[in-house]
């Protein structure tokens, strides 16, 4: 394909799937495209879905991206995968997401892995969105599992928030809500139809008011069982309703600003990184380094302070 | 307190507490505390322990712990906190650890949060490991939530490493267990009680024999009821023989040799990191740039390479 950006730009799914492989792999060409798409961006609303393992994330959105269709828009949705740390492959991959919608050509889901290597992952996902919106779609789903740092960073860039928790799971989810109590606009408490769901929530209010910062936005705490589409209609309203809330008292602008400057960000340490790789680890100079650190000669630390001096003007 | 590092090799807790706190703080005086620290270090053997939420990693930590010490030897835990994103504390904290350990002068028990920024918390870990081993723990257990990208590059930076699972868990517990699967030199059925057990067992055993690598060391899968101290002795013997394992194969140095690699990467990535952000954040630079890029009058691709160009020789 000779001009990928372009082809993007006419609606072309192809070329859509081959951007976001060029953003994941670091091709060469990468950067050329993201140049071409980006004056083309910020029509797309970001949807983060965060929330810990087996808490149904992904039927959840599959429903709520079929909701969104049957009212004419166009849904892209992007799902992070905890994947091997060695092999690099996404695992729940595209495979288990084979389904009606898939078929729906006013939908286009994507995996990507957490591929590992200089903490690529939040910028590439940010890419894949804005090759998402580039294309066209309205709303863009990011979908991650809310217990790595790296995972949280990149859902809490999403315009809307939404925590999914499901009812009686084991000893440390107290400690993992806490940590993304704060990140979310929506709450929602899947499987509702399990023993539990009311303590959740009222578990969930109690934290939520504990919190004692006034807002203008409470989150609500939503109820749905996915696989049966009970609830689904009712959290695309709320979506809408946050949306709306947060477009009229300016919170939508001031959360795309913070996005694009930690974008800015990770988009420096990435390319940071890989000149650092050039320069230590290609020429071998790391190999040597590692050598006399080993052998006691010298540390880490100033060796790194060394190499930092060298490296900056 | 006037010299820390020197406090911290005279088997001063105050001092081993206070070093940690400095680098997980980013005090000035880290690097210079780390750079007498080290050579100190190499004696400690790291142990990784990994898993999901809800798989008892803690208790079985604890009880681990403590046949260590029946068997002499001192034990530091660095416990990795899923952390508020926003408020930056660790949540589960020391208090649940607050068991009859605690009393045990030859046991020192450190939570570090996910606080975020620079990626920071590997090399933070890495630290962290170090003053210990300098403090003369013999054994030093890194526990971290296997999920998050970030948190299995932590773990697997370790000596012998053991994945925690437990027996019927959700759906995607599926990819998790793959996702983890390659990093573990042990694996642990935790809570062996539970339905379910043996048939985790049995899927462990295949998916490892699916593998077809032919591999000088089986992971071999281990039960136990942690809360019971069911299967603890076993498992500290299983530690013992691996560790035999890969010191006569020469696994050992290969894998130190690759984690001081690592790690004088995470301090580069983490010296320049803050650097970038000195001469990009600080100035305000990044705020003229989100502004001129938000206007589409220009793409971050673009300012990235410049501001790149401008800071590197």
């Amino acid at each position: 394909m000779e001009n990928i950006a372009e082809e993007v730009l006419k609606g072309n799914r192809l070329a859509l799937a081959k951007a976001i492989t060029a953003i994941e792999n670091e091709y060469d060409n990468a950067t050329e495209i993201m140049q071409k798409l980006y004056p083309h961006t910020g029509h797309a609303y970001v949807l983060g879905v965060t929330g810990p393992p087996g808490a149904g994330k992904s039927t959840l959105t599959d429903k709520l991206a079929k909701e969104y269709r049957r009212q004419g828009k166009t849904v892209g949705i992007i799902a992070i995968d905890p994947s091997s740390p060695f092999s690099g492959g996404a695992i729940l991959g595209d495979r288990i997401r084979m389904n009606s919608l898939t078929l729906d050509p006013g939908v286009f889901i994507r995996s990507m892995g957490t591929r590992g290597s200089l903490g690529g992952l939040s910028h590439k996902t940010a890419d894949a969105v804005k090759v998402m919106d580039a294309f066209g779609m309205d709303v863009i789903f990011v979908e991650t599992v809310g217990v790595g740092q790296s995972e949280v960073d990149i859902v809490k860039a999403a315009d809307t928030t939404m925590v999914v928790l499901i009812p009686g799971m084991g000893d440390d989810i107290q400690a993992i809500k806490a940590g993304i109590l704060e990140i979310g606009d929506i709450f929602t408490i899947n499987k509702a139809d399990h023993d539990g769901a009311d303590k959740l929530a009222t578990e969930l209010n109690m934290m939520l008011d504990l919190d004692g910062v006034i807002k203008d936005w409470r989150p609500p705490i939503m109820k749905t069982i996915a696989n049966q589409n009970i609830g689904i209609k009712e959290v695309v309203e709320t979506f809408g309703k946050h949306h709306k809330h947060i477009e009229e008292n300016g919170q939508l602008t001031v959360r795309r600003t913070e996005r694009t400057k930690n974008e800015m960000l990770d988009l420096l340490d990435s390319r940071i990184g890989q000149y650092i790789r050039s320069k230590v680890v290609d020429t071998g100079k790391l190999d040597e380094l590692v050598a006399v650190i080993k052998a006691h000669e010298t540390d880490p630390y100033t060796e790194a302070n060394k190499i930092v001096h060298d490296l900056l003007k």
